[in-house]
């Protein structure tokens, strides 16, 4: 039995990528495979779950010893524990090319598009397969949560090409309309603790002798933004040394402008973010047409710090 | 422009992938990519190249500041100098996933199949495309000479089956022949020196804080094999110093007995190579059915060392 598993505070794309692939490899060869998860669910793929009908992925806590593929990830640091002493058989990512190393040949594949769920599909249509309406809903949504409905500037027209095939499958009318519902479900922010919302969607990374965290929320809702700002600043620096990084980074991002706020703590972080973002000088730093963490953050944060 | 470049100590896949898949880019993109090569050609590749009609990759001696695409390795100690201040754009492989890093997300694709010539050939198909001839024999070759005319255990019945294909639009009638013929050609071992024997076909590996090399020589005349035998041991245990690794390794492989002789140097290559392979006792090391570097011989050397 194979795990098909994401990473660690996994999103919609981890969760459904999973899903996705599972049920491929289970078509191709029957109960060869299991969707995985190495946490909890945010709102956002929950609300896709129930919307399709999907079950929740095992919980993995530990791969050692396991016959694993990766999506969405190719760091070890973001992924299930004990993933040095497991088996990894494929990997499947949009990310840039991490630490995982193996000691025989594998199938990787990675490409510099919006999701993985695009992947996952150029997979079905490449062995002459459809997803069941139900797993092409979940794929659909993931590209649509990863390029914020194509507006993303790490979506591309494939990403597009395939979401909107995806949704002729499962049945999506309005693929727009359906992806403000996502994001609305998905940044239902009112009864989480700071805590909660910081790692919503946070991802550890690693630059030279330096670790760094980066949390990210995205919202439609300016005023929940705005007040959110100086909640979390208090939280972050306050809580600091609980978070086992050496800088800690938030974005607020607002959907609709396409910008962020950045949220930092931790020393030198500040610099850091001075140097990556250049931003105007004022209390807060607005980044205008940032939106993905991935394309717009990572790189200039992992090039300031080296 | 991209250079589209295989690993050091060239072999035939190294050279036809990068022919084979600049070729795909310049049909693309008039004008876009360059076959180039880290080092010189061996004689099987230059009887390739010259059977087919086709120009000698450029010689590309640092890689620093150029933007490059990496065709059958992905390991930065095999690659072209300059490797880690390149701009790599796509990795094309089919070996472990190695050591190199990205900043930004970069198109990836490892398999685990006998040749990166029947990646190349998958995206040719991919983009409802046709190598020509001259590019199709190349190709064909790689796959013949990386799976030894598929008597490899790497070789895969998708490497069978695309060089069937490949020699078809090549015009190779009988590919067992045209293999034995390449095979020959690639083995005219007179008239070099021990050293240029050890370096045909060479390349550098790390376990731990071992550093290794492996060197591998293919042949079908026993007698030959060998005569090899004691002159290159005794080349190695003399030379052993010059070569800048903690342990040398040549395989002498009879392509015909699918089985290799291994012939060992430096403090500690011999336990090491014991505890690896267990071999019978007696004076040589005599490997029955082990005819692949990357696949029977690297992962339990580089298990035995760690």
């Amino acid at each position: 039995m194979t795990y098909v598993i994401g990473h660690k505070n996994p999103d919609t794309d981890t969760i459904c990528s999973a899903i996705g692939y599972a049920a491929l490899k289970n078509t191709l060869e029957a109960g060869s495979a299991q969707a995985a998860r190495a946490g909890d669910l945010n709102p956002e793929t929950t609300f896709v779950l129930e919307r399709f009908g999907l079950d929740l992925p095992e919980y993995l806590e530990n791969a050692a010893g396991k016959d694993i593929i990766l999506v969405d990830h190719n760091e070890a640091a973001q992924a299930v524990d004990g993933v040095t002493d497991a088996h990894i058989l494929e990997i499947l990512d949009h990310h840039k090319i991490g630490d995982i190393q193996t000691s025989e040949p594998i199938y990787f594949r990675a490409m510099p598009i919006g999701c993985t769920a695009t992947i996952v599909y150029l997979c079905y249509q490449e062995n002459g397969l459809t997803p069941e309406p139900a797993t092409a809903g979940a794929l659909c949504s993931a590209i649509l949560s990863d390029t914020l409905a194509f507006r993303s500037p790490t979506c591309t027209p494939l990403d597009q090409e395939v979401a909107e095939k995806l949704a002729e499958i499962a049945g999506i009318e309005d693929v727009q309309a359906y992806a403000k519902e996502m994001f609305k479900a998905g940044s239902e922010l009112s009864g989480k603790s700071p805590k909660e919302i910081l790692y919503m969607d946070f991802k550890k990374f690693t630059a030279g002798s330096t670790t760094y965290g980066v949390g990210q929320v995205t919202s439609m809702d300016e005023d929940e933004l705005a007040e959110l700002s100086s909640t979390m600043k208090e939280y972050m620096e306050g809580s600091f040394s609980e978070h086992g990084v050496d800088m800690l980074f938030l974005l607020l991002t607002n959907i609709l402008e396409e910008s962020s706020e950045l949220i930092v703590a931790g020393e030198g972080a500040l610099d850091t973010a001075k140097k990556a973002f250049q931003p105007e000088e004022g209390d807060r730093m607005y980044l205008k047409g940032v939106v993905s963490r991935k394309k717009q953050v990572v790189p200039p944060l992992t090039d300031a710090l080296s």
